[in-house]
Protein backbone atom coordinates (compact mmCIF):
# COMPACT_ATOMS: atom_id res chain seq x y z
CA UNK A 1 0.00 0.00 0.00
CA UNK A 2 2.14 2.58 -1.33
CA UNK A 3 0.58 5.85 0.45
CA UNK A 4 1.46 3.91 4.05
CA UNK A 5 4.59 2.52 3.00
CA UNK A 6 5.81 6.05 1.05
CA UNK A 7 5.27 7.99 4.33
CA UNK A 8 7.44 10.87 5.60
CA UNK A 9 7.25 13.42 8.20
CA UNK A 10 7.50 16.33 6.37
CA UNK A 11 8.95 19.80 8.42
CA UNK A 12 8.56 22.48 5.78
CA UNK A 13 5.16 23.32 4.20
CA UNK A 14 4.91 25.52 1.23
CA UNK A 15 3.11 29.07 2.50
CA UNK A 16 0.21 27.38 0.42
CA UNK A 17 -3.45 27.06 2.41
CA UNK A 18 -5.39 24.12 2.40
CA UNK A 19 -8.82 24.02 0.43
CA UNK A 20 -11.35 24.09 3.34
CA UNK A 21 -13.55 21.26 1.25
CA UNK A 22 -10.21 19.26 1.03
CA UNK A 23 -9.73 19.47 4.73
CA UNK A 24 -13.25 18.61 5.31
CA UNK A 25 -12.75 15.67 3.46
CA UNK A 26 -10.05 14.30 5.35
CA UNK A 27 -11.66 14.81 8.82
CA UNK A 28 -14.54 13.04 7.22
CA UNK A 29 -12.22 9.87 6.47
CA UNK A 30 -11.38 10.63 10.00
CA UNK A 31 -14.34 10.05 11.41
CA UNK A 32 -14.45 6.48 9.65
CA UNK A 33 -12.38 5.38 11.57
CA UNK A 34 -13.53 2.22 14.03
CA UNK A 35 -14.45 3.65 17.21
CA UNK A 36 -15.56 2.00 21.01
CA UNK A 37 -19.17 1.38 21.19
CA UNK A 38 -19.48 3.79 17.68
CA UNK A 39 -19.21 6.36 20.76
CA UNK A 40 -16.79 8.85 18.64
CA UNK A 41 -15.51 10.06 22.46
CA UNK A 42 -13.44 12.61 20.25
CA UNK A 43 -12.83 15.60 19.04
CA UNK A 44 -10.45 17.49 16.74
CA UNK A 45 -9.40 21.19 16.99
CA UNK A 46 -8.79 22.67 13.76
CA UNK A 47 -5.63 25.85 14.04
CA UNK A 48 -5.32 27.79 11.37
CA UNK A 49 -5.07 31.95 12.82
CA UNK A 50 -1.74 32.96 12.69
CA UNK A 51 -2.34 34.48 16.50
CA UNK A 52 -3.67 31.16 17.42
CA UNK A 53 -0.46 29.46 16.37
CA UNK A 54 1.49 31.60 17.70
CA UNK A 55 0.05 30.78 21.38
CA UNK A 56 0.45 26.73 20.44
CA UNK A 57 4.00 26.93 18.66
CA UNK A 58 5.83 27.59 22.57
CA UNK A 59 3.73 24.49 23.79
CA UNK A 60 5.36 22.58 21.00
CA UNK A 61 8.86 23.90 21.70
CA UNK A 62 8.74 26.08 18.90
CA UNK A 63 9.45 23.37 16.65
CA UNK A 64 9.44 25.49 13.48
CA UNK A 65 6.62 23.23 11.75
CA UNK A 66 4.35 24.20 14.60
CA UNK A 67 5.08 27.47 13.68
CA UNK A 68 5.27 27.12 9.49
CA UNK A 69 2.53 24.34 8.72
CA UNK A 70 -0.72 26.29 7.39
CA UNK A 71 -3.08 23.63 9.92
CA UNK A 72 -2.45 21.94 13.15
CA UNK A 73 -4.68 19.53 14.02
CA UNK A 74 -5.24 18.70 17.79
CA UNK A 75 -6.81 15.40 18.44
CA UNK A 76 -8.83 15.35 21.72
CA UNK A 77 -9.92 12.11 23.85
CA UNK A 78 -14.03 13.80 25.18
CA UNK A 79 -16.23 12.36 26.90
CA UNK A 80 -17.91 15.58 27.46
CA UNK A 81 -20.10 15.47 24.83
CA UNK A 82 -20.90 11.77 25.21
CA UNK A 83 -22.05 12.56 28.67
CA UNK A 84 -23.91 16.20 27.81
CA UNK A 85 -25.71 13.62 25.91
CA UNK A 86 -26.40 10.84 28.66
CA UNK A 87 -27.00 13.61 31.32
CA UNK A 88 -29.92 15.02 28.73
CA UNK A 89 -31.53 11.34 28.17
CA UNK A 90 -32.32 10.66 31.78
CA UNK A 91 -28.79 8.61 31.58
CA UNK A 92 -26.07 8.58 34.54
CA UNK A 93 -22.59 9.44 32.41
CA UNK A 94 -20.09 7.29 33.97
CA UNK A 95 -16.86 8.45 32.47
CA UNK A 96 -14.42 10.33 34.85
CA UNK A 97 -12.24 7.89 35.26
CA UNK A 98 -8.57 6.75 33.83
CA UNK A 99 -9.93 3.63 31.83
CA UNK A 100 -12.55 5.96 29.73
CA UNK A 101 -9.59 8.43 29.25
CA UNK A 102 -7.79 6.07 27.79
CA UNK A 103 -10.66 4.70 25.67
CA UNK A 104 -11.06 8.59 24.21
CA UNK A 105 -7.24 8.56 23.37
CA UNK A 106 -7.74 5.81 21.31
CA UNK A 107 -10.41 6.51 19.57
CA UNK A 108 -8.71 10.07 18.68
CA UNK A 109 -5.40 8.43 17.88
CA UNK A 110 -7.20 6.18 15.18
CA UNK A 111 -8.73 9.10 13.87
CA UNK A 112 -5.53 10.86 13.93
CA UNK A 113 -3.93 8.10 11.79
CA UNK A 114 -6.78 8.03 9.80
CA UNK A 115 -6.88 11.65 8.98
CA UNK A 116 -2.91 11.39 8.37
CA UNK A 117 -3.16 8.73 6.19
CA UNK A 118 -6.34 10.90 3.97
CA UNK A 119 -4.05 13.80 4.01
CA UNK A 120 -0.44 12.17 2.37
CA UNK A 121 -3.46 10.46 -0.02
CA UNK A 122 -3.97 13.58 -1.27
CA UNK A 123 -0.74 15.30 -1.73
CA UNK A 124 -0.32 16.93 1.65
CA UNK A 125 2.20 16.40 4.18
CA UNK A 126 2.20 15.81 7.98
CA UNK A 127 4.13 15.79 10.83
CA UNK A 128 3.56 14.00 14.42
CA UNK A 129 3.85 16.83 17.66
CA UNK A 130 4.30 14.52 20.66
CA UNK A 131 4.51 17.78 22.65
CA UNK A 132 1.06 17.43 23.33
CA UNK A 133 0.87 15.37 26.26
CA UNK A 134 3.85 17.12 27.75
CA UNK A 135 2.09 20.32 27.93
CA UNK A 136 -1.63 19.59 27.70
CA UNK A 137 -2.29 21.72 30.63
CA UNK A 138 -1.43 24.89 28.52
CA UNK A 139 -2.55 23.57 25.02
CA UNK A 140 -6.33 22.83 27.08
CA UNK A 141 -5.92 26.65 27.89
CA UNK A 142 -5.46 28.20 24.67
CA UNK A 143 -7.99 25.65 22.86
CA UNK A 144 -11.07 26.04 25.61
CA UNK A 145 -11.46 22.74 26.48
CA UNK A 146 -13.38 21.65 29.03
CA UNK A 147 -13.67 18.73 32.20
CA UNK A 148 -13.44 15.28 30.32
CA UNK A 149 -11.37 16.13 27.02
CA UNK A 150 -7.48 15.58 26.90
CA UNK A 151 -5.63 16.62 23.85
CA UNK A 152 -3.50 13.59 22.74
CA UNK A 153 -1.93 14.60 19.75
CA UNK A 154 -1.16 16.96 17.35
CA UNK A 155 -0.54 16.97 13.62
CA UNK A 156 0.59 19.27 11.72
CA UNK A 157 -0.62 19.63 8.24
CA UNK A 158 0.59 21.36 4.65
CA UNK A 159 1.73 20.79 1.34
CA UNK A 160 5.27 19.86 1.33
CA UNK A 161 8.42 22.14 0.80
CA UNK A 162 10.91 19.18 1.01
CA UNK A 163 11.80 15.68 -0.31
CA UNK A 164 12.83 14.07 2.81
CA UNK A 165 14.30 10.04 2.24
CA UNK A 166 11.72 7.35 4.22
CA UNK A 167 13.85 7.32 7.41
CA UNK A 168 14.90 4.05 8.69
CA UNK A 169 12.99 1.01 10.54
CA UNK A 170 14.29 -1.81 12.74
CA UNK A 171 13.61 -5.03 11.08
CA UNK A 172 9.96 -6.26 11.01
CA UNK A 173 11.57 -9.25 13.04
CA UNK A 174 12.36 -6.99 15.91
CA UNK A 175 9.11 -5.56 16.26
CA UNK A 176 6.80 -8.79 15.63
CA UNK A 177 6.73 -11.51 17.76
CA UNK A 178 4.94 -15.00 16.97
CA UNK A 179 2.55 -16.11 19.64
CA UNK A 180 4.86 -15.33 22.81
CA UNK A 181 7.08 -12.10 23.19
CA UNK A 182 10.52 -13.80 23.09
CA UNK A 183 12.90 -11.43 24.91
CA UNK A 184 15.34 -10.12 23.28
CA UNK A 185 19.16 -10.98 23.73
CA UNK A 186 22.31 -8.95 23.19
CA UNK A 187 22.89 -10.91 19.97
CA UNK A 188 19.30 -9.93 18.83
CA UNK A 189 19.74 -5.85 19.96
CA UNK A 190 23.28 -5.80 18.70
CA UNK A 191 21.67 -7.02 15.29
CA UNK A 192 18.40 -5.37 15.25
CA UNK A 193 20.01 -1.82 15.69
CA UNK A 194 23.07 -2.72 14.10
CA UNK A 195 21.89 -0.52 10.62
CA UNK A 196 20.63 2.44 12.61
CA UNK A 197 23.60 2.70 14.23
CA UNK A 198 25.88 2.43 10.64
CA UNK A 199 24.04 5.21 9.20
CA UNK A 200 25.93 8.21 8.79
CA UNK A 201 23.04 10.60 10.00
CA UNK A 202 23.15 9.41 13.41
CA UNK A 203 26.78 9.11 13.65
CA UNK A 204 26.98 12.35 13.16
CA UNK A 205 24.64 13.12 15.67
CA UNK A 206 26.53 11.04 18.28
CA UNK A 207 29.10 13.40 17.47
CA UNK A 208 27.50 16.67 17.24
CA UNK A 209 26.14 15.91 21.08
CA UNK A 210 29.83 15.06 21.40
CA UNK A 211 28.35 12.07 23.26
CA UNK A 212 29.77 8.13 23.09
CA UNK A 213 26.79 5.80 21.69
CA UNK A 214 23.66 6.77 20.07
CA UNK A 215 21.61 5.60 22.78
CA UNK A 216 23.72 8.59 24.70
CA UNK A 217 21.44 10.92 22.37
CA UNK A 218 18.15 9.84 23.32
CA UNK A 219 18.70 9.26 27.52
CA UNK A 220 21.04 12.27 27.58
CA UNK A 221 19.84 14.76 24.93
CA UNK A 222 16.22 14.04 23.47
CA UNK A 223 14.40 11.80 26.01
CA UNK A 224 16.20 12.39 29.36
CA UNK A 225 14.68 10.98 32.64
CA UNK A 226 14.20 13.88 34.62
CA UNK A 227 12.19 15.42 32.03
CA UNK A 228 10.15 12.02 31.39
CA UNK A 229 9.22 12.37 35.27
CA UNK A 230 8.44 16.17 35.29
CA UNK A 231 5.80 15.83 32.54
CA UNK A 232 4.50 12.16 33.86
CA UNK A 233 3.71 13.96 37.03
CA UNK A 234 2.13 17.21 34.77
CA UNK A 235 0.45 14.91 32.62
CA UNK A 236 -0.98 13.13 35.57
CA UNK A 237 -2.18 16.23 37.21
CA UNK A 238 -3.92 17.51 34.30
CA UNK A 239 -6.27 13.84 34.35
CA UNK A 240 -6.58 14.47 37.61
CA UNK A 241 -7.75 18.53 36.62
CA UNK A 242 -10.06 17.57 33.54
CA UNK A 243 -11.88 14.42 35.96
CA UNK A 244 -10.04 11.43 34.59
CA UNK A 245 -8.33 10.51 37.47
CA UNK A 246 -9.85 10.04 41.11
CA UNK A 247 -7.67 9.33 43.93
CA UNK B 1 -10.03 7.82 0.12
CA UNK B 2 -12.09 4.69 -0.39
CA UNK B 3 -10.91 1.85 1.87
CA UNK B 4 -10.53 4.46 4.53
CA UNK B 5 -14.21 5.70 3.88
CA UNK B 6 -15.21 2.18 3.57
CA UNK B 7 -14.72 0.93 7.06
CA UNK B 8 -16.64 -1.68 8.52
CA UNK B 9 -16.27 -3.88 11.29
CA UNK B 10 -16.00 -7.32 10.84
CA UNK B 11 -17.65 -9.59 13.38
CA UNK B 12 -17.68 -12.63 10.85
CA UNK B 13 -14.76 -14.27 9.08
CA UNK B 14 -14.40 -16.81 6.31
CA UNK B 15 -12.75 -20.17 7.82
CA UNK B 16 -9.32 -18.84 5.32
CA UNK B 17 -5.92 -18.36 6.47
CA UNK B 18 -4.09 -15.45 5.67
CA UNK B 19 -0.83 -15.74 3.68
CA UNK B 20 2.12 -15.21 5.79
CA UNK B 21 3.31 -13.12 3.49
CA UNK B 22 -0.04 -11.16 3.27
CA UNK B 23 0.43 -10.53 7.01
CA UNK B 24 4.17 -10.10 6.81
CA UNK B 25 3.45 -7.41 4.28
CA UNK B 26 0.46 -5.62 6.36
CA UNK B 27 2.80 -5.68 9.51
CA UNK B 28 5.46 -3.99 7.28
CA UNK B 29 3.12 -1.34 6.48
CA UNK B 30 2.16 -0.76 9.98
CA UNK B 31 6.35 0.15 10.81
CA UNK B 32 6.03 2.91 8.22
CA UNK B 33 3.68 4.82 10.76
CA UNK B 34 5.57 7.75 12.73
CA UNK B 35 7.05 6.80 15.47
CA UNK B 36 8.22 8.97 18.23
CA UNK B 37 11.67 10.20 17.51
CA UNK B 38 11.71 7.05 15.59
CA UNK B 39 12.32 5.07 19.06
CA UNK B 40 9.58 2.23 17.65
CA UNK B 41 8.50 1.70 21.18
CA UNK B 42 5.81 -0.96 20.22
CA UNK B 43 5.35 -4.62 19.33
CA UNK B 44 3.31 -6.75 17.78
CA UNK B 45 1.92 -9.83 19.14
CA UNK B 46 0.67 -12.01 16.47
CA UNK B 47 -1.63 -14.97 17.71
CA UNK B 48 -2.52 -18.08 15.29
CA UNK B 49 -2.15 -20.75 17.38
CA UNK B 50 -5.61 -22.06 18.64
CA UNK B 51 -5.24 -22.84 22.11
CA UNK B 52 -3.56 -19.72 22.55
CA UNK B 53 -6.71 -18.02 20.99
CA UNK B 54 -8.70 -19.81 23.47
CA UNK B 55 -6.99 -18.55 26.10
CA UNK B 56 -7.42 -14.95 24.94
CA UNK B 57 -10.92 -15.40 23.81
CA UNK B 58 -12.18 -14.94 27.63
CA UNK B 59 -9.82 -12.11 28.17
CA UNK B 60 -12.03 -10.49 25.40
CA UNK B 61 -14.98 -11.64 26.99
CA UNK B 62 -15.39 -14.54 24.46
CA UNK B 63 -16.80 -12.14 22.12
CA UNK B 64 -17.23 -14.01 18.86
CA UNK B 65 -15.21 -12.40 16.86
CA UNK B 66 -12.11 -13.34 19.39
CA UNK B 67 -12.76 -17.07 18.78
CA UNK B 68 -13.08 -17.10 15.13
CA UNK B 69 -11.00 -14.73 13.78
CA UNK B 70 -7.78 -16.35 11.86
CA UNK B 71 -5.33 -13.74 13.23
CA UNK B 72 -5.41 -11.75 16.49
CA UNK B 73 -2.64 -8.94 16.92
CA UNK B 74 -2.16 -7.27 20.47
CA UNK B 75 -0.63 -4.07 20.16
CA UNK B 76 1.97 -3.51 22.78
CA UNK B 77 3.54 -0.30 24.11
CA UNK B 78 7.00 -1.49 24.71
CA UNK B 79 9.88 0.44 26.06
CA UNK B 80 11.76 -2.64 27.36
CA UNK B 81 13.39 -3.73 23.95
CA UNK B 82 14.66 0.23 23.15
CA UNK B 83 15.44 0.17 27.20
CA UNK B 84 17.96 -3.05 26.94
CA UNK B 85 19.58 -1.07 23.96
CA UNK B 86 20.35 1.78 26.26
CA UNK B 87 22.08 -0.11 28.83
CA UNK B 88 23.98 -2.10 26.36
CA UNK B 89 25.22 1.10 25.36
CA UNK B 90 26.69 2.58 28.23
CA UNK B 91 23.09 4.94 28.61
CA UNK B 92 20.78 5.07 31.41
CA UNK B 93 17.25 4.79 30.22
CA UNK B 94 14.49 6.85 31.94
CA UNK B 95 11.36 5.45 30.93
CA UNK B 96 9.91 3.60 33.66
CA UNK B 97 6.92 6.34 34.04
CA UNK B 98 3.78 7.57 32.81
CA UNK B 99 4.59 9.72 29.74
CA UNK B 100 6.82 7.17 28.24
CA UNK B 101 4.14 4.80 28.86
CA UNK B 102 1.28 6.74 27.02
CA UNK B 103 4.24 8.05 23.91
CA UNK B 104 4.15 4.32 23.90
CA UNK B 105 0.98 3.52 23.56
CA UNK B 106 0.60 6.52 20.91
CA UNK B 107 3.34 4.55 18.97
CA UNK B 108 1.41 1.22 19.11
CA UNK B 109 -2.15 2.93 18.09
CA UNK B 110 -0.75 4.65 14.98
CA UNK B 111 0.85 0.96 14.14
CA UNK B 112 -2.67 -1.21 14.91
CA UNK B 113 -4.36 2.14 12.33
CA UNK B 114 -2.10 1.29 9.71
CA UNK B 115 -2.20 -2.30 10.20
CA UNK B 116 -5.96 -2.03 10.14
CA UNK B 117 -6.09 0.30 7.02
CA UNK B 118 -3.55 -2.15 4.89
CA UNK B 119 -5.81 -5.26 5.64
CA UNK B 120 -8.68 -3.57 4.50
CA UNK B 121 -6.52 -2.64 1.28
CA UNK B 122 -5.56 -6.02 0.75
CA UNK B 123 -9.55 -7.35 0.92
CA UNK B 124 -9.08 -8.27 4.66
CA UNK B 125 -11.64 -7.42 7.15
CA UNK B 126 -10.93 -5.95 10.87
CA UNK B 127 -12.38 -5.80 14.45
CA UNK B 128 -11.08 -3.73 16.95
CA UNK B 129 -11.21 -5.62 20.72
CA UNK B 130 -11.43 -2.88 23.01
CA UNK B 131 -11.22 -5.39 26.02
CA UNK B 132 -7.67 -5.17 26.08
CA UNK B 133 -7.09 -2.69 28.61
CA UNK B 134 -9.82 -4.36 30.59
CA UNK B 135 -7.82 -7.76 30.95
CA UNK B 136 -4.04 -6.65 30.38
CA UNK B 137 -2.61 -8.38 33.43
CA UNK B 138 -4.08 -11.73 32.37
CA UNK B 139 -2.99 -11.13 28.46
CA UNK B 140 0.20 -9.86 29.60
CA UNK B 141 0.47 -13.92 31.11
CA UNK B 142 -0.99 -15.61 28.17
CA UNK B 143 1.74 -13.33 26.06
CA UNK B 144 4.39 -13.32 28.57
CA UNK B 145 5.16 -9.45 27.96
CA UNK B 146 7.96 -8.80 30.37
CA UNK B 147 7.93 -4.88 32.25
CA UNK B 148 8.16 -2.02 30.72
CA UNK B 149 5.71 -3.11 28.18
CA UNK B 150 1.83 -2.71 27.81
CA UNK B 151 -1.42 -4.46 25.46
CA UNK B 152 -2.97 -1.11 24.65
CA UNK B 153 -5.94 -2.43 21.59
CA UNK B 154 -6.38 -5.91 20.13
CA UNK B 155 -6.90 -6.20 16.30
CA UNK B 156 -9.03 -9.38 15.23
CA UNK B 157 -8.10 -10.19 11.45
CA UNK B 158 -9.32 -12.21 8.44
CA UNK B 159 -11.57 -12.66 5.36
CA UNK B 160 -14.96 -11.35 5.79
CA UNK B 161 -17.61 -13.17 5.89
CA UNK B 162 -20.72 -10.95 6.02
CA UNK B 163 -20.97 -7.34 4.39
CA UNK B 164 -21.99 -4.92 6.66
CA UNK B 165 -23.70 -1.67 6.02
CA UNK B 166 -21.46 1.50 7.27
CA UNK B 167 -22.41 2.49 10.49
CA UNK B 168 -23.77 6.04 11.07
CA UNK B 169 -21.39 8.79 12.80
CA UNK B 170 -22.40 12.32 13.99
CA UNK B 171 -22.48 15.04 11.29
CA UNK B 172 -18.88 16.29 10.95
CA UNK B 173 -19.72 19.65 12.57
CA UNK B 174 -20.51 17.50 16.24
CA UNK B 175 -17.01 16.50 16.26
CA UNK B 176 -14.75 19.20 14.86
CA UNK B 177 -14.05 22.60 16.20
CA UNK B 178 -12.42 25.84 14.60
CA UNK B 179 -9.92 27.75 16.94
CA UNK B 180 -11.94 27.33 20.02
CA UNK B 181 -13.65 24.28 21.77
CA UNK B 182 -17.47 25.39 21.81
CA UNK B 183 -19.08 24.01 24.07
CA UNK B 184 -22.12 22.11 23.19
CA UNK B 185 -25.93 23.52 24.08
CA UNK B 186 -28.81 21.12 24.57
CA UNK B 187 -30.05 22.29 21.36
CA UNK B 188 -26.53 20.86 19.61
CA UNK B 189 -26.51 17.90 21.33
CA UNK B 190 -30.17 17.10 20.50
CA UNK B 191 -29.31 17.79 16.29
CA UNK B 192 -26.01 15.89 17.14
CA UNK B 193 -27.50 13.05 17.69
CA UNK B 194 -30.81 12.88 16.28
CA UNK B 195 -29.62 10.79 13.48
CA UNK B 196 -28.50 7.86 15.30
CA UNK B 197 -31.59 7.54 17.72
CA UNK B 198 -34.20 7.65 15.27
CA UNK B 199 -32.43 4.42 13.62
CA UNK B 200 -34.55 1.38 13.50
CA UNK B 201 -31.43 -0.46 15.13
CA UNK B 202 -31.11 1.66 17.90
CA UNK B 203 -34.51 1.64 18.59
CA UNK B 204 -34.63 -1.95 18.59
CA UNK B 205 -31.76 -1.51 21.22
CA UNK B 206 -33.29 0.50 23.19
CA UNK B 207 -36.57 -2.07 23.75
CA UNK B 208 -34.29 -5.47 24.12
CA UNK B 209 -32.53 -3.59 26.89
CA UNK B 210 -35.85 -2.74 28.49
CA UNK B 211 -34.61 1.03 28.50
CA UNK B 212 -35.92 4.62 28.16
CA UNK B 213 -33.53 6.38 26.22
CA UNK B 214 -30.27 5.43 24.12
CA UNK B 215 -28.18 6.84 26.17
CA UNK B 216 -29.46 4.43 29.12
CA UNK B 217 -28.39 1.41 27.32
CA UNK B 218 -24.52 2.89 27.19
CA UNK B 219 -24.47 4.05 31.03
CA UNK B 220 -26.25 0.71 32.51
CA UNK B 221 -25.71 -1.53 29.95
CA UNK B 222 -22.93 -1.48 27.64
CA UNK B 223 -20.44 1.03 29.74
CA UNK B 224 -21.32 1.28 33.37
CA UNK B 225 -19.71 3.59 35.64
CA UNK B 226 -18.96 0.83 37.98
CA UNK B 227 -17.30 -1.40 35.70
CA UNK B 228 -15.41 1.49 34.16
CA UNK B 229 -14.21 2.47 38.09
CA UNK B 230 -13.46 -1.25 38.48
CA UNK B 231 -11.24 -1.39 35.25
CA UNK B 232 -9.29 1.72 36.14
CA UNK B 233 -8.40 0.62 38.90
CA UNK B 234 -7.16 -2.19 37.86
CA UNK B 235 -5.07 -0.78 34.19
CA UNK B 236 -3.71 1.98 36.95
CA UNK B 237 -2.27 -0.80 38.93
CA UNK B 238 -0.95 -3.17 35.80
CA UNK B 239 0.66 0.25 35.08
CA UNK B 240 2.68 0.35 38.49
CA UNK B 241 3.43 -3.49 38.16
CA UNK B 242 4.58 -3.55 34.76
CA UNK B 243 6.93 0.03 35.77
CA UNK B 244 5.11 2.79 34.08
CA UNK B 245 3.30 3.78 36.97
CA UNK B 246 5.47 5.18 40.64
CA UNK B 247 3.90 6.50 42.93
Amino acid sequence: MEVLNNHVTIRKFKNKPVDPKLLESILYSGTRASTTGNMQVYSVLVTQEEDRKQKLAPLHFNQPVAVNAPVLLTFVADFNRFSQWCTMNKAKPGYANFISFFTAAIDALLVAQNVSVAAENNGLGICYLGTTTYNAKEIIDVLNLPKLTFPVTTVALGYPDEKPDLTDRLPLEAVVHHEKYSDYSEKNIREFYAYKESLTEMQQFVKENQKETLAQVFTDVRYKEEDNLFFSEKMLQVLRDQGFLND
